[in-house]
């Protein structure tokens, strides 16, 4: 359109805007082949940009490529998360499955890598960025459940669930993504009132919290 | 006792006997260590061997050890599941999950170090010696639950409870061990319970499956 255009398109492209192409390339990439499968030069080439340009990026190789992209992986999910404080509980987490369930979805087996690893992988740092996720997971679900000061009890069952809800969706993968999402958010849901009403029946704080969700709906 | 007796111990031990005399004292190391942090000299000094005799054993150094007391440690979880197919079936999960809770309980901060592993892991390999064990587990408790050909709703929800579970023992090491191990165990089959009827609302089999549990008890 202007006379820049026959200019390559990364030229204009932002240190942060060109950092996200290459992840992003380097994400799909790991969709179909294990971290330490994935190369630099691979990752330019998907990304059609020189190579040169990548290992300026990503100076530590293959190591800090997958750690980015990790990062940036953990950075999205977290903002899956967000969501307003308001309205009735349940739907807001079903809201907040089903944006997590889309990014699932979207990245398909790049995500089971980036959570799975590889032998590329020092596993202390990035099951520490795992963690990370599952921390911030855990204290949105409290935050909106209005519990303060969560019990242990309670603070078990949440992250227990959790847990669940990352092995369904890497179950779901699996098994070439049935049943339809839909379904899997509800019974996600479902199973999360049902381990609560579990706790409930030993610890005072989760039973009222119970009783607020039925309240609720 | 005898004039042998001043012979050092471990001469006598067979080859198996040492080497799993040897996994048991890396296993204790681990459990205030990260993998990485564990030398054969160390195992060498813990068992009170010469360290010729641990290097004998682990060629493979550091990388091998830990793989070694990955697997070993797998055989051992595996045989928490063995349990004599008698009796009302809840009974018969509440047995298997005291013999893995007290393997939890006495590996300690070993069960979460080899759970997680460290820099000094290859991920991939040892991802699929824990898989295997929750594949065996999964395996286990279908075939306690006399299912023959389990769908994919019914599977995924004993996978996810074991993920659950497994969740629950790092989360209570982490906890000082609360609450009991007892209140633990209950708490976990009433999960396992309650989850299996949330899917019984979905899926024929798993309904069907449920109604026997309730008969059973």
């Amino acid at each position: 359109m202007t006379p820049s255009a026959a200019t390559p398109a990364y030229r204009r492209l932002s240190v942060e805007e060109r950092r996200s192409q290459l992840l992003d390339s380097a994400l799909g990439l790991f969709a179909h082949r294990a971290p330490e499968d994935v190369s630099l030069d691979d990752v330019a080439e998907a990304a059609g940009v020189s190579r040169p340009l990548v290992y300026r990026y990503f100076p530590g190789g293959k190591q800090q490529l997958y750690e980015a992209a990790l990062r940036s992986a953990a950075e999205e999910l977290e903002q899956c998360f967000d969501e307003p404080r308001v309205g009735p509980l349940l739907p807001r987490l079903a809201r907040a499955l089903d944006r997590y369930l889309a990014f699932v979805d979207q990245h398909d087996a790049g995500f089971s890598a980036l959570l799975q690893g590889g032998s590329v992988v020092e596993t202390s740092r990035t099951t520490a960025i795992v963690d990370g996720v599952r921390r911030a997971a855990a204290e949105h679900i409290l935050s909106h459940l209005g519990v303060t000061g969560p019990g242990l009890r309670l603070r078990m069952t949440v992250r227990m669930w959790i847990t669940a809800v990352e092995a369904a969706s890497l179950i779901w993968l699996d098994e070439d993504k049935q049943p339809p999402l839909d379904e899997l958010r509800d019974w996600l849901v479902d199973q999360f009132v049902a381990v609560l009403s579990v706790t409930a029946a030993r610890d005072a704080q989760t039973a009222e919290l119970v009783q607020r969700l039925a309240d609720d709906v």
